[in-house]
């Protein structure tokens, strides 16, 4: 029943002066995604956006700028090379590529050391890991600003936060976990339609469990992933809505609900608010600048009562 | 300079109307030895016990049972099933085989999965994982007791508590990491002579890094591994002394000196006590039934003061 939710994630800004990516056909994508071992479900599109909904996970793609998440044993590395030679490196603005720390790391076929090396053949970047090897951990690798060329800063500049939780709990956690499920029901228990009001969205149930949702609303975009797994339940919810205006605290609603054991928050460009409920403890945090205008924020937190474990029989 | 300090474990029983296993050569243990890639670095004797100090961790022989530990990425399953082929399957009253979570799984040549995979095709028992995946967790395979034959009960009763600490901090940690160590001054900054008064010591200094030592005293052991690299350092500390009569609290005294972000206490039919001192958060707690008197309480905790992590360039 395992399955490895833990997350990469690429972000490829192309430069200006290039055609849009959304010009792009359908069999383009495919044929990348297929190298990530990921295949098209279904899509929305707005003015904006072409989001599509995957086997593994997520793409959004805007004119100058895709985001390409893919969870399981998706080998996202290769796409990401397969990208950057179809796409030009020279035509490549800014490309960040993010691996979460995984449940079982033994599993996938490579590492975050592998992939950037297959990376660092192509375009000249910086890599790091923010937090403990044995806790929470990810690892970054992203490009220098290429001064060559005139890169989209607006794009790079747009916020993004990530929400991870883990080991989710209590009725809304019990229900994802149980037969008969349905979409209507499991986004009517996280309440989105009143979290993301007038998102366009997209949303499929795996099968025996799982759900994913894509939405889109002008330039602005969410995505959440549920592996509601006993033993290795894990949420993620990305989005690059400005949280600080935004009307209603969306991580501190996700996590009244799911109630995680722990649970990290990635801000790139923002510090969104620790929620206040249930009580926490942050065991870690760090701020990373990728460039003087462009920091990432990491904080990683736990419930603060302590937590009855139960052995897992192997 | 990355070095994986959690260790695998194996401890075996041999039936009481066996002989001695000490009685075997050393070229015995040197054999199995080569099959975990270890070797032996120096031995020391008493009436009870040998006690071998390895190139990864310690071995401990008794009459009729033995404790051995490995870290790094020496195959310590090969080396198990090597000794049960050369005892006798029919010999073996209890085998317990540990291995804790790794900085690295994905270096590692095999999983826990595929080890007890080796180990059910010679003896029947019972297999479990205890903490969470993205966490600190341990695994434990367990024999069910062989009815066919005289256990040695007294020594499976036996307590053994390990303490396990990670990211060490503060003078003692920077000492260990710092050039010119000497055997002298690691033992004097841990107060060894004072924790563990009138034990036999055999103590090993890797280079450039890494402190091993082994004491005996009558059937009373205790073996320490000190990793002391900055972004995954790592103390394990394992002993069969009595530590509810003891004299001293060596678990509060190591830790206050080690000064830990966070630590695990896996007692074997013993609950230890929790340190006062750093101000610390108990994440989680088990307890797992081996058999009706045999109970293995695992604990992990957490310094309660948030960490500032630094990023880890890559």
């Amino acid at each position: 029943m395992f399955f490895e939710g833990a997350e990469k994630k690429l972000e490829l800004v192309i430069a200006q002066d290039c055609g849009s990516l959304r010009l792009l056909p359908l069999l383009f994508w495919q044929e990348v995604l297929m190298l990530a071992k990921a295949e098209v479900l279904s899509s929305i599109s707005n003015d904006d956006c072409d989001a599509y909904l995957l086997s593994e996970s997520s793409l959004f793609v805007w004119n100058h700028r895709i985001v390409l998440i893919t969870c399981g044993l998706s080998t996202l590395v290769d796409a990401a090379n397969e990208l950057i030679s179809r796409l030009g490196e020279h035509n490549v603005a800014y490309l960040c590529y993010q691996r979460k720390n995984e449940f079982a790391a033994h599993l996938q076929s490579s590492s975050f050391i592998d992939d950037i090396s297959i990376l660092r053949q192509r375009v000249k970047g910086t890599a790091c890991r923010i937090g403990h090897l044995d806790s929470h951990h990810h690892y970054l690798f992203t490009t220098d600003l290429h001064t060559g060329l005139e890169a989209n800063l607006s794009a790079i500049g747009d916020t993004c936060c990530e929400l991870l939780m883990y080991h989710i709990s209590g009725p809304v956690a019990d229900y994802l976990r149980a037969d008969n499920q349905t979409l209507v029901d499991i986004k009517k228990y996280l309440q989105l339609d009143e979290l993301f009001t007038d998102f366009i969205t997209d949303a499929h149930l795996f099968s025996p469990f799982g759900f994913s949702i894509n939405g889109i609303k002008g330039k602005q975009y969410f995505t959440i992933h549920i592996t509601p797994q006993e033993q290795s339940s894990y949420v993620s919810v990305e989005t690059n809505i400005e949280l600080s205006t935004y009307t209603i605290d969306i991580i501190s609603y996700l996590v009244s609900i799911l109630q995680p054991r722990s649970w990290d928050i990635i801000g790139f460009n923002v510090q969104p608010n620790v929620p206040a409920a249930p009580q926490n403890l942050c065991l870690g945090y760090c701020s990373y600048p990728i460039d003087k205008d462009y920091n990432v924020h990491f904080s990683h937190y736990q419930q603060l009562c302590p937590e009855a474990l139960n052995p897992e029989l192997l």
